[in-house]
């Protein structure tokens, strides 16, 4: 048995990225350990068993033994067992406009990382524009609950918790697909959000060159840590360590670079 | 302004009958106005105004003006908001158990929806098998977290008046597909709940007859009030009310009975 609440996660994974912002903003990021689990190799077979049989992570495993899943039921859970006063909310009308706004959040990562590993040229606009539409929606939504900004109320909370991730995520398309929100009333609101999210000082367990480096294999098509064709280590492989390889290339229409110019072979002694 | 919480609602929506089913639970029926809008008819721009655009339902409107949408949300709200001892687990981790639970009846109530509507017969048995596999899935939850049952906890809670609708919904399939949830350990736990859930004497709110009629048109392929080609009113009008028509024709392959043969021609005096 655990002492603590344990926390399985890739740490580059945005889903886990939310539970550390949040315990960070809570100021108890020693209630839980995080044990990193590599997506490159086989699951281990007791965790999947816990899981019954299924690798989605973050996992949390309760000291009493109980496992939660889904990121966002561990990160309510941690927001109202943790002692102190929560991130959401606590007025149960803002925290439904705050519900209301995370609710959007599935279907705008679907769209960022269907467009990151979209490999037909000719499906980029339709990817681009579906993106664009949802950024629309959520200015839309800002401009109604929270025209002043730059948060949803008055300081990073929930909902910014819970985007700030996929914001970042979203540099893989800033270097792959040059997307670019663009100017304009439709998405001035929105970009305010966003930027207020990502410099926030809580929010820094990653870079944009680790999101770029560990992300190519996605921008190549190939997600969770599969394998590309003619290529024996994936992209998000722990060693050699992402600080240690070179930026992969941006076209990823190209094909994949060798495993030897991604940096991804460990020298042999 | 409104003294009362407005819902904008189909009597008929699963997404409202939830709050229905919780307004009754929790004893205060009277606390919110339900206002009926007509899917066949084109949504009062006021309406559209105040939800930016969009047409889902059901809407909830704050006498201070605020909007909110999202079943879930707007479920989750009234439980919090209105007096009296919460629907919801109380205890952080059984709450976190139900939310997982919950989290799943997206991916099942599309399930079952794409299959109705389906057109294409040798798609049948994938979206069966698409649907089968969802109900494994929470049988194996169920045994987990509750092996006797026959709900999630001690009672009827939330995860129980997400779930209710759907089932019932699911009527449709029993109906137009000769759905059966098989026999066997794999189905069992899983069939007991959806029997507990569904003869609850607070979700009487929808009878089988009065969705075998309705959904017809979802049968055809057509959802949402649309019209079914070949027909002038959609199997959604309110008027012939559905007690007054016949039982739809099961086989949804053989193109749409005629309006007259549904009942759905008003008399004319």
């Amino acid at each position: 048995m655990n002492a603590k609440p344990v926390v399985y996660h890739i740490p580059v994974c945005p889903f886990s990225q939310r539970l550390e912002i949040l315990l960070a903003l809570r100021g108890q990021l020693d209630a839980v350990e995080f044990r990193v689990v590599d997506i490159t190799r086989p699951r281990a077979p007791d965790l999947l068993a816990k899981t019954r049989g299924s690798t989605a992570l973050p996992v949390l495993e309760l000291p009493n033994g109980t496992i939660l899943t889904e990121s966002l039921v561990i990160l309510r859970f941690f927001d109202e067992a943790l002692a102190g006063r929560p991130l959401r909310r606590v007025d149960p009308c803002e925290h439904a406009v705050e519900s209301m706004l995370i609710a959007r959040e599935g279907a705008f990562t679907m769209a960022g990382y269907l467009f990151v590993m979209n490999q037909d040229r000719a499906l980029r606009e339709e990817h681009n524009e579906k993106l664009l539409a949802l950024y629309r929606d959520i200015n839309g939504f800002l401009l109604e609950h929270s025209p002043e900004g730059p948060y949803l109320f008055d300081a990073f909370g929930l909902a910014e918790a819970v985007f700030t991730p996929i914001f970042k995520r979203f540099w893989f398309l800033d270097y792959y697909e040059a997307f670019d929100l663009p100017e304009g009333t439709e998405y001035d609101r929105v970009r305010v959000w966003k930027d207020a999210c990502m410099s926030h000082p809580e929010t820094g367990q990653v870079t944009r060159e680790e999101i770029v480096k560990l992300y190519y294999d996605y921008a190549l098509g190939t997600g969770n840590g599969a394998l590309v064709a003619g290529r024996s280590v994936s992209s998000f492989t722990f060693s050699p360590e992402w600080k240690d390889r070179p930026w992969p290339p941006r076209d990823k229409h190209a094909g994949s670079a060798s495993d030897a110019a991604l940096g991804l072979l460990p020298e042999i002694f």
